[in-house]
């Protein structure tokens, strides 16, 4: 696939639909270096899926019957949203164990929200019995080239705000968000995939040399906890990792809450657990640079439970 | 005096000091118009006060006692951040009722700091006391050249980032900060002052024609809530209203939660209310731009309270 072109032509299609979100350079987390940062967390819905969301509707045909989708969070949010403001039904399933800060964020989006009794599991079960019985249509969360393409587009854009690191460093969930840079970066930086130890997907994938099951907890769990790292994402890990453009490395719950901490404490950027997992890498010594190495961060998701505000 | 003189060298003097804080256009807040917007809560100590406070310290010789100040919050951690990083001792005199989170916010500057039982009057006394015994200097909160030239480099460093609008919008307590954006600016940007109507201190003065003591309450009033504007405020505000560049308003305690929890909800931004004031104008029509009016909105300041992660 000439991924430069698929990125290209979901940039040009998604503009005008989502947030360009804005990048800085801080010295401010006592690391000794500046540090690039995009936050990513102030795109509409709170995540980078909007665009996966967006480019996926605007780029097939979407059935009368609309959308489905099952989530617990992120990826229901952007489809509901990216639904709504193109004129499509969305019904999304949500597990009650998602919890009301999330329920909430996914009804605000306009979307015809169904909350299911018990995990996600049942969610998915009733959003698959929805598909088969309307013809609606469901976007993959991360394993789609649509969805990769769309969230390639977030690097895109970096690179026009002026992104001068040499290593980009980014959490990784089901793995469509690093797939993007990966596929938009292609070698011209270093890309560092941190995961939280309860969830590591890519990260067990990588030393067993396939995509494999992996136990998901702690406290990232709602936003990165896939249970097995998409297809093009691993085909894509693999290739960088044995040319030297990829490293994979895990951090402690711990290390997330403390950058999570650093990140309001230091600079008032209030993110989910998800969103801290990139620079708990730094500020743990996960992720050492070089000297003179130039590093870059990206906060990826900013939906707190529970909202300050409610 | 030769603002654009004093507010450049003050720019030299406090760079790499301060944070550079990002800047973002959006569509988001349902108003049919874009807004620029900067993200100067991000600044060290969550509020732009930082600048004010720098520059004063590296423009003078600071006692060997060290600094002094009583402040209920932003301007008393600024100035402990300040006097710490520079290698200055400084004591703060915060009253008891400005509350935890504020209280927390100042400790962890690294100042010594001193709770006092009370009200802001009995933590003042308390400072000029201190002063008058150890020879402390103090940093005036806003009615000081040093302070306004300080704040007016976040209006230096917005041009610098491509700032487009016509109309640029600031919240206003003591009137460092729009003293420094009228310095700045010289009627290039009409500016929009907007205040609380329960703590007006601008808008009072305007209308008597000299400043003059307001009561002082509401959501903003722990960072808004000054009893009477700076007399260096209300004489550049004076003149550039003569001459068209300046309006004042003001908006209600309901419009500004309203945008502070716009900013939450649509772009995670989390501030204070003080620091959704400006944006208020606009979404409470307070302020109605007209037809093709370029506007940019200020978030001054990020200190909420309660602490969200505490």
């Amino acid at each position: 696939m000439d991924w430069t072109t698929e990125i290209k032509a979901a940039a040009g299609r998604i503009a005008g639909h989502i947030q360009i979100t804005p990048v800085m350079q801080t010295l401010g987390f006592d690391l000794g270096y500046p540090i690039e940062m995009k936050l990513e967390h102030m795109q509409h819905t709170g995540s980078f899926k909007a665009r996966g969301a967006f480019n996926t509707l605007l780029s097939q045909d979407v059935p009368a019957a609309g959308l489905v989708a099952a989530s617990g969070g992120n990826h229901g949010a952007a489809v509901g949203y990216a639904a709504h403001q193109l004129g499509h039904k969305a019904r999304i399933y949500v597990p009650e164990m998602a919890g009301p800060a999330k329920i909430a964020l996914i009804r605000n989006t306009g979307a015809d929200l169904q909350v299911v009794s018990g995990a996600y599991a049942n969610a998915l079960e009733q959003a698959q019995a929805y598909e088969q019985d309307t013809g609606a249509g469901q976007v993959h969360a991360y394993d789609a080239p649509g969805t990769v393409a769309g969230q390639g587009t977030c690097f895109a854009e970096w690179q026009d705000q002026g992104l001068a690191a040499d290593t980009v460093i980014i959490a990784v969930g089901g793995g469509g968000l690093i797939a993007g840079a990966m596929a938009w970066f292609q070698g011209a930086k270093k890309i560092i995939a941190v995961e939280p130890e309860t969830s590591c997907a890519l990260h067990a994938a990588l030393a067993a040399g396939a995509p494999v099951d992996v136990e998901v907890s702690g406290v990232a769990a709602n936003a990165l906890g896939a249970r097995r790292i998409g297809s093009i994402c691993f085909d894509l890990a693999q290739q960088q990792r044995q040319a030297g453009h990829l490293t994979s490395l895990t951090v402690t719950d711990a290390a997330i809450t403390a950058a999570q901490t650093a990140l309001w404490r230091k600079r008032r950027l209030l993110v989910e657990p998800a969103g801290a997992t990139a620079l708990a890498a730094l500020i743990s010594g996960a992720y050492q640079p070089a000297a003179g190495e130039r590093v870059a961060v990206l906060l990826c998701g900013g939906n707190i439970a529970p909202d300050p505000l409610a």
